[in-house]
């Protein structure tokens, strides 16, 4: 098999693109594919200030790495969840890869904040799963985070099978208002909300899989402790079916969705956020969702605390 | 396990429904689902003169049994599609079906109708997929008899399997037109055009088999040889991991997509149908897509028997 490129040797097939790379020509080719995404959805500029969120897996590190790599003025965010092992490795190969590369890091450990709570006792006391605890939290932090900082865009690594998985789910259950808001770039509904972009949006894990293996990127290989048998893991080897039998699926969802589909889900009407009465952060109700888990976590704590010192 | 009604043992558990059956009820339970469907999309009434379209598989048969048990009006329609012996079985499981319970059937072979075409023929000679001929020929033939013997409305056995399968090959490409056009019912968009319903859309494939096994329905078993591989039956089999997954998920994808998004599609503007030059029913071209395919097969046959006299 030669490269698609240069008629070299090729290292990588990507049968969705119909097409292999050597070595040289993968990293062009998927720093190229970024910087298409970045241009075409007009994800953000050189001049603008980047927050890039990062988990220690290899989709965020491989994201920070090439936006560094074309110029961005890049901070990175680490939130520590507090899930035992699976946090404290991750949060050793995040401060690894910002030290080598000379890049700043924000660090917001869950347990140490304010409300003190990391993920599993959230989960344990409202009876969520641990998912979505974790994603009303890590949402809150991100975006206190970019709006304290005086940054104007919030980077996310979430990837091609993210993004048809998420698709899929959303699908499967028609939910219009999430259908709604699954774009590439969110422009801030509130003067306290930044940019949300995925530059990674049309770039699959298997890509990002092999850039960091070619970058020798160090990155945390296991999947999150709690997301075992997740329904979105479900939808993603849904769609490895598919695309094993049909390669480019992925991609055709979500691009074709983007085009042609997405509009018509748009259009629903959303109301504009409040602020929340307790954080001050932007909210659709009195609390903004973590405040709520903040207070039901709370009332659940209190009486515990007596009955233990009863 | 008992029956969800009468709390006999239970022979069926459908888990979509959250429910399990002894026989009786099964029977009671799958009769009232094709009456609600009927009902509810106003698919039509007792007045009004059905064509059952039926293959010999366990779908159509069941339909037309479970219609035929509530009274109404019907008559069968079977296509000779000329593939071998599968076509030769299907059809002596019709007529014994038909002759049993004495419902009046008609058959068209398509190679003794003035095309003289079976859809091997058309699909060596066209160069399309097997079963993208068959649909069309299919549906020309299905029309001219609706219309031809002025009955008031075509019915067809597609499933929820069927149904769920086709939405999920529509929304992974999200083919906006097919989208539009996918309902339970379609009126008639000519006045050679019948009304199209499927009165088992929410009733799934592994009910009708039960149905037809409790009845003693008689039915072929085997898939059409040219389905084997078909995209359909990997939609299929995809849909069917994510129901085992989380029971309920076919329903409620059809069913939502119906409620909450179909109708955005529908919007979609569709030009209506003229007629066509050569067999006069409604197309949407200057000929209809049947006699497309039949002057392909035509301007294919002429040279290959010049040369074969040559």
């Amino acid at each position: 098999m030669k490269c698609t490129r240069c008629r070299e040797p090729a290292e990588v097939q990507l049968r969705a693109h119909n097409s292999a790379f050597c070595r040289p020509c993968f990293l062009f080719f998927f720093k190229r594919q970024v910087e298409r995404a970045i241009a075409h959805e007009h994800m953000f500029t050189q001049a603008e200030r980047l927050l890039v969120c990062v988990s220690g897996g290899k989709d965020s590190l491989a994201l920070w790495d090439v936006l560094a790599d074309m110029g961005y003025d890049t901070t990175g965010l680490y939130l520590g969840l507090g899930i035992g092992e699976y946090s404290d490795e991750s949060h050793a190969k995040v401060e690894k890869f910002a030290t080598s590369r000379g890049l700043p890091l924000r660090v917001i450990a869950l347990e140490s904040e304010a409300a003190g709570m990391a993920v599993p006792e959230v989960a344990r006391f409202t009876r969520r799963p641990a998912c979505a605890a974790c994603g009303t939290m890590k949402r809150h932090y991100f975006d206190t985070a970019a709006f304290e900082g005086g940054f104007d865009v919030l980077v996310t690594g979430h990837n091609l099978d993210d993004e048809a998985a998420r698709l899929m789910g959303n699908v499967l259950r028609w939910q219009r208002d999430y259908l709604a808001r699954q774009r590439p770039v969110l422009a801030p509904t509130h003067p306290k909300f930044v940019r949300k972009v995925k530059p990674l949006y049309l770039t699959s894990e298997y890509e990002t899989a092999v850039y960091a293996f070619m970058r020798r990127i160090d990155y945390i290989v296991d999947e999150c402790p709690n997301a075992a048998g997740a329904t979105q893991l479900i939808y993603k080897d849904t769609l490895n079916r598919l695309e094993a039998a049909s390669p480019g699926t992925k991609m055709a969802f979500v691009k074709e969705f983007l085009r042609t589909a997405q509009p018509a889900f748009a259009e629903v009407d959303r109301q504009e956020p409040r602020e929340c009465t307790r954080c001050g952060m932007p909210a659709y109700g009195e609390l903004c969702s973590f405040c709520n888990l903040v207070r039901a976590v709370e009332s659940k704590r209190r009486p515990a605390a007596a009955g233990a010192s009863a």
